[in-house]
């Protein structure tokens, strides 16, 4: 079997080197290419010391021609900004993409512009083309996409609590508030006061209240998805670890339920599909369940005495919030099992 | 001026060693017994090292007589189920006391049973003598209050937020959600699981959902600073971290304000308060700004998108929280100025 | 190929759950029983959530005679004092066995009494039987062996820096300074206030200062890889992270040689071995840069201006520390290439 | 009684803030000047929201006539190279000067250009008139100093250690080890990837072998003290915690001592002195022991077996290795009690 070849756009950032740990252990593909703008001629093991086994170790510029010559799948791990500028012409020379990014997931170039804060969308023709990349909600789209859009980590970790129970009528969309807690490696690799380990440390902080651009991604997938247009409450938080993502999310029941009943619908839904883990009732996930792992680990408590459902949505935020999904969206679109090479068990402790 | 004498009970725990590091700055007041059921006899600077250099060293058993005769304020640093069992002899012997645990904060021995899950709550009479200690809330009934019932760490956290945007009309009080978010130090120094540092560390974990004990404190003091009777969802997290406590407060306006008028209303509510710190409209407050102080910093982000109104407050659980809020009632009771002894700068980084 | 059957005995510990992590990518072996003491006919995911998904579930308890019926290889994650019990009717039975724990480390029963703090060594006999597993040190001994003491991470850490380096008189014997560094996962899952979070985050703790029963182990396997007897100085400290161990190595060198003449020398020395990464001049290893992975990195500084050579050596204490090095050690055992399911990245950040 | 004015230079530091906080209880010294090159003209409170009580705001830009003429006392908390250029100026003109930075500690200008890697160190006029702040030891000489070369972080932690066993015969000079850890908070507040939060956190790495700044620190004030030349073997570690600095220091000793006799001398030579606390044999100090305090904790273990005697010494790298042993020297030139408003007791947990 030919294996497929990657090049991984962006590889020096943190999503680029899970994508490098994650496909060392894939059966099918290998990554052909590692491209970084800003370190264009250098050694990834200069950079990254724990990657120094590595037989791939020469970082490029991007070259879209090379690109379309010698590679099937160009993951994109770059900030937003960037791929809107390189994917397009890739499309057209027929490589396939996968976006880690947030630039082609919503739909309208106003949206985009309005909450991006960056000049120009890319344009509605390519926008068109994407396909929302949330692997377990849009399989059949995705196998025929040649764009993925992959999600994003507050997006993949709130849409997979919220779709079941819209779509199942358990909860009322009008009453969606969602508390997102993160750890500090979903801000990425670049030095800020915001990510200075003394400013961090010994902290929670909230920030982006009300502005974060993944606002308009969760309500427009849950219209999508639902077929109900809906505003949601979200918020996010900063939390004193590297890895791990936890969105809670109270909505107000439709009918009271049982925990149980709302568990069972869950079952139900998530039948069969590898990456969510449904937990028992009285069980609630850690974001330390899921670490280093492509799970989406749901727990749930139905409170009678005030009419809410609440849910514990958890991810590995660069894995099945970035890399590993993308990866599992690669999977569905070659037509292999969704969790070829990610059956990775969780680090832990 | 004589000093005020103060026994602590339940010495050893990290409420109590707290009491001590505060007190040592109080200019008014002097520790004359440590006391601990657990290690009576022992002597501190063998538990706490970082205590070597306090001169009250040798912890004792209980003694009521003998606080009665040597003692002006108890507090009690105790596990919820302790103080129950002695207060009442002591202010029968004209002891004021401060309790940090829950004994005396429910109202109805009936709340206590089903919330607390022992066998039996402190008497009717007692519990109708305790004033609950909210200082910035209720001066007036602690000025004259024998039996103070300290607020737990999420009440006095959410309440701040809540009472003056009730009371002003701003939020609708069906409606609110409360979002905790705590440092391991409020799980105090008993050893378990949930404690341990491979288990904790680099995680986040909600717990107790929908059956914290803090719920019906939270209801019952809205009930009473608002005359209204309300029911509010509440969940509780664990965040690797050691000090400090947030919750994030999700509300419905009652008319869409901007976030500078919701500022403008809680400027003037807590105007000459010592311990409550507004910000300005953009900025949030994050955990780490209060650490080792008595304040409570409040933000605000009203959003006319969503017509909620998001607050965040933050506390040093042991502070703010139990000691600090401690120490502040006493002030108040003995006529004292609130901030006595109380004033250190936070510690930061 | 028929999958060789392995029992983990111990496995709700760290040490045990990090076997399955691993072994569950392992193409030649296959675990076939889960043994734990105190959990008996408890659900491993009950446990441990986060594996869930793991095919083998049920916890069996300790049958020595099932285990020679059903079994291959028993690897045992026990605390010191348990495998010597059990070991030894094992091996009369057939079984191969990876002890994981101390009991078969010390040659002498004497220095185990005496450093172990337990009544009775194991008998003579066996202990004569054990093969010291540092993989890349004894790998003919390895080959042939029916009992494998697996080595302790310290010792791991501290002996493939040493051993090289005195091998090749590069180093003073009676010189060696070992100050040695682990997280907190290396004291395992048992509760106790040394783990408890609010203890040990935020803060640096020195223990067992020359009583660690590390010291006499190191000693003895550089007596035996080098032939010359010596003592060294030990030191071990708690560093508030979860997993991780760095030794930093202080020693006379024979003669000044620069950074560089030291680096060829361990290139040579490991050269073709998969896990010993050799770092170049000017550049030192971290823990995280091996976290989750089996390798064991290796940094030097030749100071001229003192005439001493620093190393500084790291691992993952839970794989090459523990259960990666287990299975390093079957792999050689059954004639594997070395690294055979082991060739996962770090998990970074 | 007249306040003594202060001003803080560098006031947005770490080591400012750190000033601020400790200098709020001085009940004899007043900031009345905060300066800052880079923010001059902004609000403390904007740049740090816990200071949002404090009455004094505005930050300057440095004018040495307006120090001259406003201000007793001048704390420079900038980092090194900005001393050198306004100290000279300033003592000329009269002010008292205490430096936290490393400009004026080597005693050598060829020392500081090799080392710190300035083009140029001060003149060797204000060199000499420089004293070596630390307190324990050099307090006549403080008593008289215009200016105070405050030492640095390691220095303190390791001299403190090392003089009294070096004067009392206690242990060789030739032989000393010093394996140095610091929080993170030492490296300040500007942003690297060296203090990026997902790169140090749950991390341990070694930097500067053999080439830190604080090397002839230690052994120029080893030689002061003792009479005796020598070098010394010093590595530096970064932690993951923000406050705290340890040094665990391998000595050979002159003849076997008992730890307890190590402690008695130890004892005796700190008698009287608030701020160095000598632990008992069998005990030893942890960083969190003393961190948000001035303390200096010490530990032994005088081990028989090898003939090494190790010591552990512990600070609060922003007190007693900056803020606070600065305004222990302010007190000592004053005429102060040395402890004045320096009593607070540890943050602990």
């Amino acid at each position: 079997m030919t294996m497929v070849r990657i090049a991984i756009i962006g590889a020096t950032g943190y999503g680029g080197v899970e994508l490098l740990r994650l496909l060392e252990r894939h059966p099918y593909a290998r990554v052909s290419k590692i491209i970084s703008g800003s370190h264009d001629g250098d050694l990834l093991a200069d950079i990254y010391p724990h990657l120094r086994q590595l037989q791939l170790d020469q970082l490029e510029p991007l070259d879209v021609q090379e690109i379309a010559a010698q590679i099937d799948v160009a993951f994109f791990a770059t900030p937003s900004g960037v791929s809107k500028d390189y994917i397009p012409e890739l499309l057209d020379l027929g490589v396939r993409c996968i976006d880690l990014s947030g630039d082609f997931r919503l739909q309208s170039p106003g949206d985009y512009d309005k909450w991006y804060k960056y000049s120009s969308a890319p344009s509605q023709d390519y926008l068109t083309q994407a396909v929302y990349g949330l692997s377990e909600i849009f399989p059949q789209e995705i196998q025929t996409a040649k764009l993925i859009a992959n999600p994003g980590c507050y997006p993949t970790t709130s849409l997979l609590a919220l779709i079941p129970a819209i779509q199942q009528g358990l909860i009322k969309p009008s009453s969606i508030v969602i508390d997102g807690k993160s750890g500090v490696s979903g801000a990425g690799r670049g030095v800020s006061l915001n990510t200075h380990f003394s400013e961090v440390n010994e902290n929670v902080k909230a920030y982006k209240l009300g502005v974060h651009q993944h606002i308009p991604e969760i309500e427009q997938i849950l219209t999508q998805a639902t077929g109900e247009s809906m505003t949601v409450t979200f918020s996010t938080h900063l939390i004193p670890m590297t890895r791990g993502m936890m969105c809670t999310i109270y909505t107000d029941m439709v009918q009271t339920l049982t925990t149980q009943q709302v568990i069972d619908c869950f079952q139900e839904y998530y039948n069969h599909q590898p990456f969510v883990r449904i937990r028992p009732a009285g069980e609630l996930p850690a974001t330390k369940d899921v670490v280093g792992s492509n799970y989406c680990d749901l727990g749930f408590m139905a409170d009678a005495r005030t009419g809410k459902l609440m849910i514990i949505s958890v991810i590995d935020n660069l894995v099945k919030g970035a890399a590993g999904q993308g990866i599992q969206n690669m999977n569905i679109q070659q037509g292999w099992a969704q969790a070829t090479g990610l059956t990775g068990v969780p680090v832990y402790p």
